[in-house]
């Protein structure tokens, strides 16, 4: 009963069968293989555009770079207030920026939302040269409650974004799990929508270690490879951040691997809204949070089920936690199986 | 005849092993694992010493991160002007260390001599606040050239560092091809001989990607979790860099695969020796450095050999290239085989 | 009637005396001179302690510089979410500190209270190495509101700091403004209250352009010559920097420049409440907020008086601004003359 | 007799009086003054060109804030090795270029040439994104030796720079003393000749505390206001920088004050000469450099001269010191005096 986070899984065996048959023989390294370029032609296809394609280890490497590049050391950078940049990167985003500012925006589900996105931005227009400029918007898809944004909504923030000379920024470390959520292509999702740049995220999908910062307009790429390279994101032995890659995106693998991580979250979350703790957020990736008491919660870990608290500030109007309350993260992924699931309901019942 | 680089080189069958074996079930990410731990307790017994260790995918980001430890923004890091971490890192040194100044001193073969770092350390003592102060001095082992330093001559650069407030950084992406060719044990070549901090490679000696950041001494340390995750350079799924680590250095593979890509080194250089092309500089670890002339380039060129030309202002004194002359540069590896060896000798006669 | 910053005054003559006197002859540049020798021997016996002082002509530069320096680049400094370091600099906190995080904290008039503090700070303990670590707090004597903090306050606030071992910066730009109206000395407003390093500012105070980053424990303040010159902060002709400072402290120059100035905020908060229109927030230093009516405003601006808006989330509980009003800020300094204070209340009756 | 620094006199008197005129009523801050207007309007008419005008209060400022300007964090910018910014300016241009690296460049007389400019470059191009990129050149005008570059001769370097795609800037600390000695004007020896941004001084010419950094595209200079103001260099009462620069530069002030610390060079180099110890450079700004024995170097220390030993590369060729020799660098500005130049001329004799 492993809830804790998909990045406790390990690697889905078609990756790793892709890293054991591509190791043969002698490749060029730094990316200059025919792997990477078929990788970068692949995503192109899913993405139905000529894209600019880097290959880096992490996803907070991936974010970081990303938002570096569109973002001068005088900008502000638009999330939510509980994004994975803002509070789990320990800096990254500035580091990488040299400096940049993230600025936080409330909203329920951990989503932007158009108006609390402007009333925002608005506080950062027209004091030049006293502050920092808007830059670009940043939101996670999906977000780190679970929730989803559809393209439409998507569209609305990259039009206030793009009004004000803004780049739109998409993390997508769970991109898998929202896309066969929506009812919508890759491509409807990110540039069609307004996205900038994507951090396309296999890692926790199912790679061993893989992310692509993906660009839409290769415009925007222009040097990334130095800033990669000055980052230590450049892998020598590049291919086998490749292999994992092109092994993830072939037959729809990252797809299935999605799908089957989400349908384990709403396995759970039927069971545990059927067992009267009915998931906190709609349940629209691979996340579940509910709210228990401290008993169940002593039972869960006795049995030795693994996950973790959060707070928040997201919830959304009317809920809030009973003073004996916990509320806890329940991530899903490829490798979770039904029995953990049933178990896992069980007991809370 | 892949002779370009030992990262275009595969994973060591072993490594890949242990990648397959680690593979099952759940364990948490980021570095808090079992496998991880053991690392970090193997690492300290073969450096007879209680250490720190940060795994990183990259050499680039170990040297970086290291340096920037050691260094304020406004400190001086002394290395030869052909490092690695002075032409080949993209300024990832000076990005990591927030401006920090990489001062060029020149050497044969690519080596520090005491009296070129005493000369050069000089010019920076006694100009404060006007100059960036002296903080460390950064060599490889094996150099660029691929020689190699002995324990006395690192303790007299470490005296030198130390006399002057600095600390000694080693760039081991070679390491273990130094080690085996010194009569030494690994204490004996870094912190007994002074090095604070090494970059202890694992990548070009067999794994995928794998490097270890080693702080001799606990206190130099402090942080260094918060730098490397702000790096981007926390694996999430970090077992998978500790089961690659653990099996290179289990059972002294590490040293049993440098040994092999040192004696194709050496096949190499005698065979060319024996053709009449013998190494610029004495070849004590993977690496080996002939002037060839363009007509023979073109032979090997043709016949698919692999490598790269290098220029260089470290040659012996009294050597110089002719006119017609190239200087290459063959690498070899775990990979390595005796035939494509014999085959590159046969073509140069 | 220009109340638009009291950075619109020119220099106060005493300072101008000092400049002109203070040009004959030569002296040794950066600071090498018994003017600034006197400046820092004045700066302790006004504070009682043995102090490292450094000159700089801007007030920014003295916040960036100081919180740089007791910052880590991975460190949360936390301030008042309206505080000048947050939104007026435009990032010079993060760009000097290396992408350190600057964290919002809420309050009324502007001012941190010990429990917003503890709570804000809580949130970014225990989650290493994942979020930036608490590095410092940082808080304006007087506030961006002209509140002020009293000894008891300030050490409440420190007790907290220190109690997560973080440093404590007091930015006092107005500090003469606020020193004034307290019945404590410059010691106990700061580091006897717990102030770890303080902004000392005089441009405001009647100086041209000159501020003083005082540590009060000098081995706080190590290498801060060399981050002073790589910042460009370090003045060639230092002892123009150094005479500003000297008239100012001279003969309690800065405080009877500041009395006045408090003076003429007191008569100014004295004739707008006996006009209807009583400052939003107690007017402890030479800072006047009223909410007015846009008809007012007109009158105002028709008349020439020079004042800026302020839009602010930090009015006192039960105080909001009514649908057709404006908070304007109004700011006297030792230039403000009774006449025009007079006029002014004159209009808005 | 103080020949340390043109830096270690005062204000010049017209330049003091203008501080004094401009010192009544208000005027607001940050640079929205009339004067700092004039001041923009009138380097534009100087230079016959529009041009974009940052004043700032130092010249490491001045240079790191430029050059920061013109290269990415990525960027190599190529400079004498002996240049200002490479060695007195404490890593200022690395700390404001996000790590940026500044390559040296050997040449006689401090001096860069085309061919060793050429050379160096070339080692800098066709690595990518291993190798940071050309980016600029920087060059003093006049250089640290006191020699200057003729028109023809920045045309050359700029030639090679903008063949590279590298911008230009010239750092002018003392462009006036330069100036008034070629037969050429503003515009001929800056964009004409193809500089891009230029350091233009006042400091040692007789201001206080002003240099302006003049972009001769003002598309080059986009965003430059913020880079000033998050690094602290926006004075608040921006004023008194500006009645520096418009005093300075009023009646041709500028080019009088730099024509008589040019001839208390000559009057020096020419006494120097006459007793038997001729300058090592040409004599063409305010340095005059000379080689003496350590017993004279005693006697005028004796007598109370001060000036700086210098070490260096870039002497002529054939030019060594001898055993017992020392070199001396003498600096005349405008506050220098005929009886101190004789007086010093007569010890040495």
């Amino acid at each position: 009963m492993n809830f804790a986070s998909d990045n406790t899984a390990g690697v889905a065996p078609e990756i790793m069968q892709a890293l054991i048959s591509g190791n043969d023989g002698f490749t060029l390294g730094y990316g200059n293989d025919d792997v990477t370029r078929g990788v970068e032609r692949c995503i192109g296809e899913i993405f139905e555009r000529d894209v600019a394609v880097f290959l880096v280890p992490t996803g907070t490497a991936a974010n970081a770079l990303a938002l570096a590049h569109v973002s001068p050391p005088w900008g502000a950078v638009f999330a939510h207030e509980e994004a994975h940049i803002m509070s789990d990167e320990c800096g990254a985003p500035e580091f990488f920026g040299g400096g940049l500012k993230l600025v936080g925006v409330k909203g329920v589900g951990c989503k932007l939302t158009p108006d609390a996105l402007r009333e925002k931005v608005s506080q950062y227009v027209g004091h030049a040269p006293h502050q920092v400029l808007p830059a670009a918007i940043s939101f996670a898809q999906a977000s780190e409650s679970g929730t989803i944004y559809r393209p439409a909504e998507i569209a609305a923030l990259s039009k206030i974004a793009h009004g004000h000379g803004m780049k739109v920024h998409m993390d997508g470390a769970r991109f898998a799990n929202a896309l066969v959520r929506t009812n919508a292509s890759p491509a409807e999702v990110t540039w069609r929508a307004g996205v900038d740049v994507l951090s396309f995220g296999a890692t926790k999908g199912g790679a061993m270690a893989a992310e692509a910062v993906v660009f839409f307009d290769r415009n925007d790429a222009k040097n990334m490879g130095e800033r990669r390279k000055r980052a230590g994101h450049l892998l020598s032995k590049h291919r086998f951040l490749s292999l994992q890659f092109a092994a993830y995106l072939e037959n729809d693998c990252w797809l299935r691997l999605a799908r089957h991580g989400n349908a384990m979250a709403d396995r759970l979350a039927a069971g545990l809204t059927a067992a009267g703790r009915p998931p906190v957020w709609p349940v629209e990736a691979n996340l579940v949070f509910i709210a228990i008491p401290k008993a169940v919660e002593a039972r869960l870990k006795a049995a030795g089920a693994r996950y973790y608290e959060r707070s928040t500030e997201s919830l959304p109007a009317g809920k809030t936690l009973g003073p004996d309350d916990v509320l806890i993260r329940l991530v899903t992924s490829f490798a979770t199986r039904e029995a953990e699931v049933d178990q896992f309901v069980a007991l809370v019942k």
